[in-house]
């Protein structure tokens, strides 16, 4: 495989339109015009056994979900997509084809949220790995939130539904009895092409959340970085969990609790956020435009970390990712 | 190792105070405030057992080496050094010191060139691996240059002088008898912790360079780049080229010739470029001004193509990199 051609075929598949970049690949670096006065960066790595196992995700998908899981992070700020830029490490085992296949799922999402792929590297490696820059914009500071501004009596919010993909993952990994592979496509859609909810992010945003990130390690543990970030701690009602359609039955069928799944497996990439209670129509509405809903599942409170709390007031412990996906899966997304 | 603890370490390590860098690591994304009306991005990732070895390597000078050699494509363009983010692929056997050292060595060259590291990722990994992206800026897209404005009857000239990081090479994996490695260490300084002209890069482009990247696969691939880029073909005079002092004596005691390192070994990151001969004065006044020397080593033709004249006329091939530095060494970079 000549590096060089490989490149050039690559930056054919993901090339598109866009004013902004007056230089795109092939040069030392892209040329982009900012298209904002603020620029939000992200970066993010995926590695083979430890986010993704080959054997259960195609190319494609992959290619897919490390820009999704990225450009989440740049709705959780709520700006606009701008340019990704995709750096891989690539085995012997993986030849041009496969290495197109994860260069045009890339692709196809960024044309769907307007994101250009500009740039990026290609070396041989002894595993695959994927290196994500993302970049995003806003027309000013105030209109980007951060993980920090959650204050006490402020409500927690999420928006659409949890544990699908960690329902989905167990689907992939143990392929639990009695739960048909084909009846659990939506689940191992979650799980592998996974949305970025750039769109609704940006409604949040202007809608005034006073603090906002993105599940990707499970609501328990993303709202500890919110804690951090804010000073604050968190109560969450575990029955209010918004709780994906045929997780229950995976749980059932995986024995594991669904509320472990919902709580703890991530990679749902909802929008979790904090906001004054005065608020909660306006941020409903925002959400409803933007085509997600939202549930109300906790109070920020004084103090520090995180309390999940049963139906009778009791705090719970959440069960670890390694007790629902057993060692033959990735282990917890770091 | 507690991935968090360790994160918020390398996040004080790398902290330096900078007004554009509204927010810094620890959030969703980082948040910046574009330093001109363009930016400019490069990504690149660097493998161990392929573009590194730790036998040979320190991580402080990783950490160097990895974001010089991004910054220098920075620098290629005639841009200002603005943010970097380093992603890292960490293996078991090392730990959290060893982590910090890279972190160190990159925060260390980034302040000294008024580069804020801003962001990255940290994930396990079987074999180490930094992916870093830079973003640098300038005014107009017209303070800069790319590979595409090579034009027949250029000449073709490069900064400072060539094959010492090959040689450092040399020394570090095959210990030729008879060099002394004390003797050698401005020759392994310039292998493992080169620096990026940034200043040079944007006096250059100032002055009017018509096309310019920076040395990194060796001259003759790097011009290999160029021509493609600008449609066009160079001639190289080899005796022309700027050999770098101590090159020729570890040449000799290798049993390779020194034109091969000179044009061959790269990792030089010194910046080739081409001018029309009627602004030769200009672009060495600019040089000198950012304490660079230029030597005129070829020039543009119509057609396509490197060709390396040898004195009398002759055309020249080079010696792989493999032959150079054996199965020792790692290969050549990609």
């Amino acid at each position: 495989m000549n590096e060089f051609d490989l490149l050039r075929k690559i930056r054919e598949r993901v090339a598109r339109p866009d004013d902004r970049v007056l230089v795109a690949a092939g040069d030392d670096a892209a040329v982009v015009r900012p298209a904002g006065s603020v620029s939000v960066t992200s970066v993010d790595i995926f590695v083979e056994g430890v986010h993704f196992r080959l054997v259960t995700t195609s190319l494609r998908d992959l290619g897919h979900k490390c820009l999704a899981a990225s450009l989440s992070d740049i709705a959780a700020m709520g700006a606009t997509g701008g340019e990704a830029y995709l750096a891989v490490g690539l085995p012997d085992h993986l030849g041009e084809r496969e290495t197109l296949e994860l260069a045009e799922g890339a692709a196809a999402l960024a044309a769907e949220h307007g994101v250009t792929i500009c740039g990026g590297d290609l070396t041989r490696a002894d595993e695959l790995f994927v290196a994500v820059t993302v970049v995003g914009y806003a027309e000013a500071t105030d209109r980007l939130v951060t993980r920090g501004g959650a204050r006490a009596g402020d409500l927690v919010g999420v928006t659409g539904a949890l544990g699908g993909s960690g329902a989905g993952l167990i689907l992939l990994e143990r392929k639990p009895p009695g739960i048909d592979i084909q009846a659990g496509e939506r689940l191992l859609d979650r799980h592998l092409r996974p949305r970025p909810l750039l769109e609704a992010g940006r409604a949040l945003a202007a809608a005034g959340v006073s603090a906002m990130l993105d599940v990707s390690d499970g609501v328990a543990s993303d709202l500890e970085r919110l804690c951090e970030q804010s000073g604050v701690g968190v109560e969450v009602q575990l029955d209010a969990l918004p709780v994906d359609e045929g997780v229950a039955e995976v749980a059932a069928a995986a024995g594991v609790d669904q509320l472990d799944l919902a709580a703890g497996a991530g990679e749902d990439y909802e929008l979790l956020f904090t906001a004054p209670p005065a608020r909660v129509a306006e941020m409903e509405a925002a959400a409803e435009q933007a085509g997600v809903t939202v549930t109300w599942i906790g109070v920020v409170r004084e103090g520090e970390g995180v309390r999940l709390l049963a139906a009778d007031g009791t705090e719970r412990r959440l069960q670890g990712w390694d007790h629902l996906a057993r060692r033959s899966g990735p282990a917890a997304p770091a």
